[in-house]
């Protein structure tokens, strides 16, 4: 389907850019090995890692394993003697180290909107005299319905501004913020917030800071610690590669976990879960936020997956990642804004996460004619064409071969195939 | 590990009971064809399928398909091409047959902790005027910590008593019954509420009826319908074989689908899913019960071992659990009162569940001997051996070789050994 052919060499910015000088930088990239352990279809440019992370190739047999000798063989016994019963802990553990969170800071369970729903709850009862959760219109929509929800259960009240008004609102709520909680990068244009200074003004205000790491897990050296962020939460099959619906992640910073009262408590999180108590008393630490029977055959795919992330630096993750990010969209401004393509994504790199947005009148239709081409993006409404590039497997002449089959797409308008405007694309 | 061994026979209630007979059962069985659907470990009895089911045969190659087919090459395609989208509805359709329900009234996501939660708030939404809430205080631990947290959050109160004071608890609470909630089975004793009566009861009151089919689902039939319930969850790990986590189950009668607002919504549940649009509104039907996105593995799992109940009568189901857990009782009675064993569950099989619940004062010691001997069950606090027998794959003959071999290991005193002393069983 992807027919790699070497283009030809242009201008750019002055410097001459060619499929070779791609593969230059391939053959320099410190991640190139990383492609190895993930499995790739043929034929296929895969640029929906923001969406649905690739198979890493350890998992499969750890899902047979899992299925066949711990669920079919050791059955019940599993939950003690394959360690099922502390697998949440344990995964945590591991995706702490990537977020910038201690071990014992992070535990994995639920899905991102439930984990949400109870930082947020918990966040309020933390701050019991302020009202004001400031946020995001432009975030996702489920987390403003989770957050609306929480605010209303709670008796708060909910701010949601434009992107930029963020630290007004804060500043507007003042002695009534109770938390600011945003998403780190925005799923549609991978625009960044500047998670230092807000949760530092949250703080200087006397609020909370929750923040939401969906698009930022696995792909930026996300600074919990350093940045002193409260609460956070976010999902684990996108850069993380935990596959379809893998459990989410949440975090709480040790300062608060002694205090913390989620909303959703279960036997799991109880001091003594084994006493099977009637009346509840959390567990000391982030176990308290478990409610129930973790989805061990997800845990353990995605425990699996994050070997990938074995000795990787994630400083090299984020280097890349601009690296093809920028050639992504120094491309798109010489070859496709003459096909009627803009930029929706901040250009400046330190603004921007590892997805690039581009808009378009007929997004839709150009998208899936991209996919039958074996370039897998995905369309955001009401007009974008969202390409994400997952340093661990994404390769810079992927970038270069892209953009070749986009514009033949388009200078063979394949996007007005009948076949391509009936919508149906998920995540 | 499991030596079978054809004891002696002996009067019991007036029957010569032997293991012969036991073998004649098993050769009228209907069901008996069913156990070979399954992995089950050579040296096993395994009758701890009320807390993790056994596994299915169809279930390792529909992983290694959804694991390296539809993740591996389909990659995020596979949300539409593999129909994994439509999972929690099409998994939802083929579970409602086993409880009664219609196929649009069953949706398969989250945990049933989750599940009461978005139940439990959205029946005080329906019933905006009314605030008590009656429960039982032996129910699931984490049922109980749930509906405390749903009253608090708004604004009602749990009226939580004993299992014989239900009735009368909904009865005092009159027009403030918002809702009786109950537990179908109880996890320690097996002791059967009666559904349709109290649901009746609690519609007489102007109140909500919701119901907990965790130890149900799959070995009773259960009658939603017929039983005019309200709202019920239910896990599927259990006697429905879904794999360790594997994702619950929420019913919620069609008459209140218009009306039902779940305190977690997501973008899945919107009207208009693609859209992403800022502000919620629930689609029409089951699908408004969904959160965020659903755990892909676990679901499919599930969906594959549900096959083992293709055209399974559950009368028939319910008959052998019926016999099973007789003839156990009735063994209990003649072989193991002698050392100390109470039959801790109700003798009338019309009250009782599918599992049996001995109490022991070495009850824990006793069930790690069993467990070292091939007989898995389980330890529940404060003296109880909980064995399961699930009819798909217990024999009639595994009855009476967990009482050989029990009655063994009191004889030998196994319990005694430090190496079953430690407590650490899991769920």
């Amino acid at each position: 389907m992807v027919g790699g052919g070497s283009g030809p060499a242009w201008q750019s910015g002055g410097v001459s850019v060619s499929r070779e000088a791609f593969e230059q930088r391939d053959r320099d990239d410190p991640l190139a090995g990383r492609r190895d352990l993930f499995v790739l279809p043929d034929g296929v440019i895969y640029l929906d890692g923001n969406s649905l992370g690739a198979l890493v190739r350890t998992v499969p047999e750890r899902m047979r394993s899992a299925v066949e000798d711990e669920w079919g063989s050791g059955l019940i016994r599993s939950w003690n003697d394959a360690d099922w019963y502390t697998a949440p802990q344990r995964v945590g553990a591991q995706l702490a180290a990537l977020v910038g969170a201690d071990a014992d800071e992070v535990i994995v369970c639920d899905s991102t909107s439930v984990n949400l729903f109870k930082v947020l709850v918990a966040a309020a009862r933390l701050e019991p005299t302020r009202r004001t959760i400031v946020t995001d219109e432009t975030t996702f929509p489920t987390d403003a319905y989770i957050t609306t929800e929480a605010a209303g259960l709670t008796g708060t009240v909910v701010s949601s501004v434009a992107s930029d008004e963020v630290v007004a609102a804060m500043e507007a709520a003042g002695e009534d913020l109770l938390a600011v909680s945003l998403t780190d990068v925005d799923y549609r244009t991978a625009r960044r917030h500047d998670m230092r200074a807000i949760t530092q003004r949250a703080h200087e205000l006397g609020g909370l800071a929750v923040w939401d790491l969906c698009h930022s897990a696995g792909v930026l050296p996300v600074d919990l610690a350093g940045c002193s962020v409260d609460l956070a939460v976010g999902c684990t099959y996108k850069y993380l590669n935990g596959g379809p619906g893998s459990p989410a992640f949440v975090f709480v910073a040790a300062r608060h976990l002694d205090a913390i009262q989620q909303p959703l408590p279960g036997w799991h999180g109880h001091a003594r879960p084994f006493a099977l108590e009637a009346a509840y008393e959390p567990a000391p630490g982030i176990v308290r936020m478990l409610s129930g029977t973790a989805p061990q055959l997800g845990l353990l795919a995605l425990e699996a997956a994050l070997t990938a992330y074995k000795d990787v630096a994630l400083d090299d993750v984020r280097a890349k990642s601009i690296a093809l990010t920028e050639a992504f969209i120094e491309l798109a401004d010489e070859r496709l804004a003459a096909h009627g393509f803009t930029v929706a994504s901040p250009r400046r790199s330190a603004e921007r996460g590892s997805h690039v947005a581009l808009g378009h009148d007929h997004a839709y239709g150009i998208t899936q004619a991209l996919i039958a081409r074996g370039v897998i993006g995905d369309f955001r409404e009401p007009n974008l064409v969202r390409l994400g590039f997952a340093p661990l497997y994404v390769r810079h002449v992927d970038v270069w071969d892209a953009v070749e089959l986009l514009v033949d797409v388009m200078e063979r308008e394949e996007w007005t195939d009948a076949a391509h405007q009936q919508r149906n694309a998920v995540t």
